[in-house]
């Protein structure tokens, strides 16, 4: 049976790395988990409640498409919490997790050739998506001088058609000020692209409050999802800021894309928002996490690391240890009993030389994960040595 | 801020006459509702009580991206309970939504700018789905003769990249024999086109079951949903079956395009599928509705409709009535209190002389609703006498 070019996409590695630590864990081996991308903790307990009660009063069919009205007002109102913006509810869409908002923002805004750039290392899907959407990724290779973000310079010669940026960044972690974001905003304007602000890590950050793309002006797309700072990621529900006159178009897609975001997430969603006292609880553990992390990577060798602003994550440059973090990957796996991904998910140039840790498990894991870190590659130098 | 021209997709009318209909209940009237395409019913109670008993136990994170194994396992079993099919579960992939089934299938399938066909009248989101992609949707006119579905015929000189077919059909609720889905799937193989099989309204026939593609062959894309059968619309979960050697690539696609579908849907899904007295029962009532509605609706005039072998829907041509069923079904809710959905949905040329009406509703109202309709036609008809 035929199939199509642009269905060709890349795996994602780290699926491989959750499988083998699987694998391992099956055949009876403790592993520590380094690689995911996700909480370890449920959804807030009042949440799961709402849902409980929801579903013996309400038969929880077809929601409208842009999202239960009283959720799409108590996100508007986040904003205010968050930023001090005013946001009318009416620009709120509620989409099926951050992925649905990034097919709907694609659809709306590109067609078929159209180039959007995407800083080098980033998020892998988003150059899948786009090249599924028959969309050409650009990828823009940032430094470390400019904190593995885009810079406006970096859109010069490129005849961009849009520009998606994360802050916090995954893989990097690295935040953007507001300054840089404005300047990158601006020079979309002025070149006629569109611009996508990817704010999924936002409530996660640890030195400073994340800026959103909203607070500096209103013509760009912002995704958000409920997945990290309120840790459903199962549930697949998220949200975007559209400019006013693209709601009902955006809306129009949604209609046919997805119908609606699932309907009993929506009701779990609107009761997560008032569970500050479990997330920030949670927010703390990560705040502890990262300060184990940060002690902890280079006393194992792991010291050249972006500065990780926020999200949950350390990116590390491993190429003074190894031309093959896939290889050094499957070591920490099968000899130390860490699981961790290799980069190349991240930056297919660049990545095999380096590594993300993720810090979303609990602590005590983190502290026998780094202590296992530690023996293993102090035994791995002295090998080599 | 820029947009796309494939991002300029038509409205659903049904969304507008749900719309209508909302805000003449909220103005105080009462509204019997045959426009909506959802079953009244709640999901099954086994399947909420799973759900409340895997949020105390589970933390629900991301599932795995083809859908968890038991469901799989079950869905691959409901094809010997349905079909007296062996299925591989490893060709089952979980979905979110229906919806979720044409991204996934059209991106493994299709390159930019090739032809799909799709029968008129049909679902109005197959042709917006396509354009929203940068496909081609081909408009081929159905006859009655040919109970509102395509026949190889129609294929010839079309140039065909694909053909979606749906039966039972929406909106007509005709059927496909074997020897018909036959011929069309040879059809397709002999100019190379990829053949996908919409079978969301399984399980909801009435004179005889419904044939699955893979009764045929494998080389086909199976869509199917736990929105209609299972009574679970807003929860978003469904599934496809594909040829065994586009499994990995599927998963790969979904893997960037949703990471999975929600995995507390899946939960209540998989308990879904052993309620079979409950949806046994809400199958009862959908024939007791179908079997009123054929009786009622020639009754109040509407007697020239397309056989309704599945589903919930009867279509009928109204043509002789009006040559603007828009403004024909703006007057039924205004002055009979009945929401219908306009054809124009359904076949842009020639839904401005049909009708489709839902029996999804409670019997009663069916009941009430066909008794307005009599009553308001045969007023009609006298003050046009």
């Amino acid at each position: 049976m035929r199939v199509s070019r642009r269905g060709t996409v890349d795996p994602f590695i780290v699926m491989d790395v959750i499988k083998a630590a699987q694998d391992a864990e099956d055949a009876g081996k403790n592993i520590i988990h380094m690689e995911v991308g996700q909480p370890g903790t449920a959804a807030p307990k009042a949440a799961r409640l709402a849902l409980e009660k929801a579903m013996r009063d309400n038969p929880l069919g077809y929601s409208v498409t842009l999202g239960l009205t009283e959720l799409r007002a108590r996100i508007a109102k986040l904003y205010d919490e968050w930023y001090g913006i005013d946001l009318d509810p009416e620009r709120v869409v509620v989409t099926p997790g951050s992925s649905g908002g990034f097919l709907l923002a694609f659809s709306s805004l590109f067609d078929a050739g159209d180039r959007v750039g995407i800083g080098m290392p980033g998020y892998p899907s988003y150059r899948q998506i786009l090249k599924a959407m028959s969309l050409e990724p650009v990828l823009l290779e940032t430094s470390e001088n400019a904190r593995f973000q885009p810079v406006p310079q970096d859109l010069d010669g490129q005849e961009l058609d849009g520009l998606l940026v994360a802050s916090p960044a995954n893989p990097s972690g690295t935040m953007l000020d507001k300054a840089e974001l404005a300047a990158l905003m601006e020079a979309c304007r002025s070149k006629g692209a569109a611009f996508i602000s990817d704010e999924i890590y936002h409530g996660l950050e640890y030195e400073r409050p994340s800026v959103s793309a909203l607070e500096i002006a209103d013509d760009a797309y912002v995704v958000n999802s409920f997945s990290k700072y309120f840790s459903m990621t199962g549930w697949r529900v998220g949200w975007m800021v559209v400019p006013e006159d693209h709601v009902r178009r955006v809306e129009r897609i949604a209609q046919h894309l997805f119908i609606c975001a699932s309907h009993a997430s929506q009701i779990a969603a609107l009761a997560a928002m008032d569970c500050e006292e479990e997330l920030e609880a949670n927010l703390d553990t990560y705040a502890v996490n990262r300060r184990l992390m940060l002690e902890g990577l280079p006393k194992a060798g792991f010291g050249r690391i972006a500065p990780p602003d926020g999200g949950f994550y350390v990116y590390a440059d491993v190429s003074h240890l190894t031309d093959d973090s896939l290889k050094l990957a499957r070591d920490l796996l099968e000899h130390a009993g860490v699981a961790v991904t290799p980069g190349h998910d991240f930056d297919p140039r660049r990545g095999k030389g380096t590594l993300r840790f993720s810090y979303a498990a609990a602590t005590d894991d983190i502290r026998e994960g780094l202590r296992r870190l530690k023996d293993f590659m102090t035994e791995r130098t002295a090998t080599a040595g």
